[in-house]
């Protein structure tokens, strides 16, 4: 029953506060008072042995006195007297429990220990915690939370949701956005995730009527599944999911026996996941607002034509160039939109060949500002209107607001503004009034960015179930623990049908030397070891090497390769020299999310240019397809400067072979690589000629 | 005498406001209210003949009519109105002059006669404007200044100067900053600029004893040169120049000609400009006020190590992560530095394993936080030191401030803060105690890498004079206005020291097939000609030919090419097929600031990779050393995973060498380009394997 159990922790009827102080100065005396300041409806139990009331309230020596089962507790004892206090409450039969503690699993051997014991004290019944600061309902004015953010008097209610990993930003959160005049639905701070963690909360709010967008502060995942699931459930209930989260410069997994390893950082894992559950992943901390703003508007952004209407030049500039860096286009407009500016100015002087839209005059009459955004909405040149409001507006601070909310209703097209100068009055009536108002330029790259990606796609899972292979025969093949070399791995490629270069092996140079008649062209030689991966840096590697000079080549690799790694080669390979775009293509098992895939272009270079695409396993079809066009690479694939077109088809379906082999193999697969794989002229094909496997 | 009439400008002894209203409330009678309201203590005369008295002051029907010739005039009227006005002025011998009236230059045909007529009729007097909002001396409250934003009742000095080509940005960033307790020495808008420009009062600043940071919001360069001279001054004084510049989506001057033309965009050659002088570019525009609000503390960042000292763990790690990303490091502290902040804590459970360094006390109690401050500023483990104000601060907002200014006499670095909710009366209380204080954890990304840049190179000019070649004789070489064939091109780098690949050109596919045998592997073999300067897009190019196939394939490209573009080859180059690293390097004249100097990774790829450095001309030698370095490429020159080095000393030279030339040919060189130039191993040199010169 774990819906309806967070249900109730998020609308309880009634509430024990377990350790509740009558000071409500101190933290312990906060909870009770934020909740009957802020209008909670329901019944409030303090309990505490050394007070007689709190907050005017009957208080209660202890749980076992309490006249009813509290639908929730809010536990703000100490470590030890708290997990004393869930058992009590578990007993009893409480369904949801909030524990504020910190002194458990962030602090150690100790604290792990309690947080294990506090997790078996609380059997059936779930916990928020320990570690939080908990949650606030605003939708029906619960507050159970201990947030200093709570002192203030009138908090918003809206419909952006956040779920926070951290008590602090929460708290961050509510204050910024009470000044800026947004409003909130439901904020929740999971804390330890002893039981409930983050995945569990998006579940609920998909489900949320007064929830609109989740904003997600996210330090990492115990659960990447249920996140997945939960993501997907936003994504299809249409409630995007905007995620800031830390840890981006972690240097993540780096694992010395692929390049795949070493590009595959933890980060770059995350961004992969949050790509394919539609979430988008905020770059700065006020996106983490701005973005969830805008989108709680429901306005719809069908292209990137943005009209900027200032009547001060310079801070329509500094939008207009930064949604220019993002991509968005701020046309001069069209002789129609002209023609209807200029009548409703009266002025045949104004200046009509440039945006932003210079009307100094719509700055100080509100009726002429409300006929300006009308226009402009109207106008076909434009998909969207950001009003720039300028130092004037300190004088007249609800001028612009109410002119812009009342253009609101004319168009679903989005209206923004931009504040100039220092007016938090102003910023606020404006977000009140419905149009997203920000102080920094660069939050409408940001949000608009978002307002077009969801219009013009559906924010929905774009890796679906694995296509359904049948798996292949491996009989016969030589699949140890530890790592294939070269020839093994690119064997077990092929079982798959990923075809490699043209080559033979040889033991050592008079054999090598014999094998010269069967090349046509120069050749490359390599190094055959199960225990080098990285042939380039071992001296292991000679490319373009006549035929003629085979056994020289073999001579001298043999005698750098033990001079360099002290290691006896197994053998040497002879690989034709193919001709096309060197790709990389592997599979790496991230310690925290998994399988992951990664495409880039390949070569010895891949890990200095790190042009890739990373993607969670598995992946279908459109997945491969969108990550071979995401490639700063890929002109080179689409014929580039007048070049023969690659086999781009025969890199998808090896792409998408590679994919099925990593699913196949499972769990025993650690590493796998195919650099380079090159992608010959259109028709084809592909070959691999070099390969990486770790089994375990 | 430029200089003595900005600094009477900059600090009159007497003004006259010309068109002045007695009605406060009006544009017109902002300013002479400004100037009573903010204290100025020199004579103001009003002229207008239709008052007899503004603010007060006697009224005066004309410019005649004053009774001193005043130091200053600031001109309020309407555009021709203001043109008779200025030469009034300037007959009676007014110093400068400031025109707000827009309506000049910045509106078509008719603005720029009139803006002629308005500089012609100022005749020597120094104009500032038109279409400014004038300017500030907090220094000494002089407002000549119709912004808005002069409402505000105490407007803070301070030791940053604002030099903006926009009055908007000026208003706006004079209420931001006094919002958040931040003060300015000067500010002044520039407007059109038809006289005195953003240079001219860089230039002055530098010598403004009470400015330490110029902060510059910058359309585009009227005078490049004047600019780099008053930037380097400023350098030299000791004084950054920190410059948000727009126009960065701006294509910029696409050449179709060459490679360096395409990828010398007009924003990357700002760039170039501003790295070379030593200016930081603001990447955002918050770092606009936040980095110069760092850098007039005048506080040493030593090294990258910060300390981050926190009583909310969610707000610290934010800062610590966006730290990272940006290259700092946030060590945990080392034992003695532990062992000190165990004893003030008197907590032996508190965990210093970590940094955020987590003290929970702190955050309440005064004395413990100056001295937990005091302990890692004295620690030899730390550079600097964030102090996050967590949602507590909200119930003493002068605990944090008080603590944070103590501690700035203890030591020189850096003490910073970050105010996690909104809470704008802590920041002001931070900012005036002399600690920046910042609401976005980015903002110490930006200002932490301009500190720990301040403190480790001199901020100054990298480019020196030109290294004093001498001439070479280039008698004798083909030269015309237009392009040069590749043949011309590579010869006359080839006058200038720079080798090139060995070739020889045929006219057709036999006199081809009869050079075979004067190469020992493939070649590759060209189209020529002066009218074709993309040969891949022209099918001109095949790489790899066996020299029994060199007849072959000319016969080929003749018919490829001439199908392609309709031109008749000259006759076709056989070159041999050089090793090595594949490097562009080229001039491209950009219209607005001048011939600049590319180099980059190169080949047929150059324009998709784009790893490029640019510097305007004339370079020097340290310039091109770091030219090379700060390649993303430079890995694979310098020995990249056991790779032979390159010859980096030849590229260095070569590169000289072009810029020699570039330097001799002046004006007449329009774009040159060496794509590829091939650098070989280590004491091989350089080979030109391709070139364009385009000559005027």
């Amino acid at each position: 029953m774990t819906m309806s159990a967070i249900d109730i922790l998020l609308k309880p009827r009634s509430i024990a506060v377990i350790g509740a102080s009558a000071d409500a100065t101190k933290t312990a005396g906060r909870p009770v008072a934020y909740l009957q300041k802020h209008g909670y409806a329901g019944a409030i139990y303090p309990v505490n042995p050394r007070a007689d009331t709190v907050g005017g309230l009957p208080c209660y020596p202890d749980i076992d006195a309490l006249p009813e089962v509290p639908d929730v507790a809010l536990v703000l004892l100490a470590p030890e007297r708290a997990i004393d206090a869930v058992a009590a409450l578990s007993r009893r039969g409480t369904a949801a429990t909030i524990v504020l503690a910190s002194g458990f699993g962030e602090v150690g051997e100790l604290g792990v220990r309690r947080q294990q014991a506090l997790k078996a004290a609380a059997g059936d019944m779930r916990l928020l915690g320990p570690n939080t600061i908990g949650l606030v309902n605003l939708t029906d004015r619960i507050m159970l939370c201990a947030s200093g953010a709570l002192e203030m008097e009138a908090l918003q209610g809206g419909s952006i949701a956040v779920v926070s990993q951290s008590g602090g930003i929460l708290g961050s959160l509510l204050s910024r956005a009470a000044a800026s005049g947004l409003g909130f639905s439901k904020l929740v701070s999971t804390g330890n995730e002893a039981d409930l963690d983050v995945a569990d909360f998006i579940d609920s709010l998909a489900d949320d009527a007064e929830t609109r967008v989740i904003a997600v502060y996210m330090e990492g995942l115990r659960n990447p599944d249920k996140f997945r699931r939960a993501a997907l459930k936003a994504a299809q209930a249409g409630k995007p999911l905007v995620i800031y989260k830390v840890g981006r410069s972690e240097a993540g997994a780096r694992s010395a026996a692929s390049h795949t390893g070493a590009l595959a950082g933890a980060d770059q894992v995350y961004d992969a996941l949050f790509h394919q559950v539609g979430a988008i992943r905020a770059k700065t901390f006020a996106d983490l607002l701005d973005i969830p703003a805008a989108l709680a508007t429901r306005r719809t952004l069908r292209g990137k034509r943005i009209a900027i209407l200032t009547s001060t030049g310079g801070a329509g500039t500094l939008v207009a160039d930064s949604l220019g860096v993002a991509g968005f286009e701020t046309p001069a407009p069209g002789p129609d939109t002209a023609a209807k500016l200029r009548e409703l100015q009266q002025n045949d002087q104004i200046v009509l060949d440039r945006n932003p839209i210079d009307v100094t005059l719509a700055g100080l009459q509100p009726q002429l500002l409300r006929d300006t955004i009308a226009t402009l909405l109207a106008s076909p040149d434009y998909d969207g209107v950001i009003t720039v409001v300028g130092s004037s507006a300190l004088a007249h601070p609800t001028l612009a607001a109410g002119a812009i909310a009342d253009s609101l209703a004319q168009s679903d097209k989005p209206v923004l503004a931009y504040v100039s100068p220092h007016a938090p009055a102003v910023l606020a009536h404006i977000n009140r009034g419905g149009a997203p108002a920000f102080t920094a330029p660069e939050s409408f790259a940001s949000v608009l960015t978002a307002l077009h990606a969801r219009a013009t796609r559906d924010i929905a899972a774009d890796a679906g179930p694995a296509e359904a292979a049948s798996p292949v025969n491996l009989q016969g093949l030589p699949l140890p623990s530890g790592s294939l070399n070269e020839t093994q791995a690119r064997a077990l490629f092929g079982r798959f049908g990923i075809p490699s270069v043209r080559e033979c092996v040889v033991t050592d140079a008079a054999q090598g030397q014999d094998e010269a008649g069967s090349f046509d062209g120069p050749v490359v030689v390599k190094v055959l070891s199960s225990r080098i991966t990285h042939k380039t840096e071992a001296g292991g590697v000679a490319v373009g090497v006549a035929p003629d000079a085979i056994g020289e080549a073999i001579t001298a690799m043999d005698a750098r390769v033990r001079a360099r790694t002290g290691i006896e080669p197994e053998g040497f390979l002879l690989q034709e020299m193919a001709q096309g775009v060197e790709m990389i293509v592997g599979m790496h098992r991230d310690p925290q999310l998994g399988p992951v895939l990664l495409l880039g272009l390949g070569g010895v270079t891949a890990e200095l240019f790190k042009d890739t695409a990373l993607r969670l396993l598995p992946v279908d079809h459109p997945t491969v397809r969108d990550m071979i066009r995401s490639l700063k690479a890929w002109p080179l694939l689409d014929g580039y400067r007048g070049r023969p077109k690659a086999d781009v088809q025969a890199l998808e379906d090896a792409v998408l072979r590679f994919a099925a082999m990593a699913q196949q193999l499972g769990e025993r697969l650690m590493d796998a690589e195919i650099n380079p794989l090159f992608v010959l002229e259109e028709g084809r094909g592909v070959r691999a000629a070099d390969g990486v496997t770790i089994l375990k």
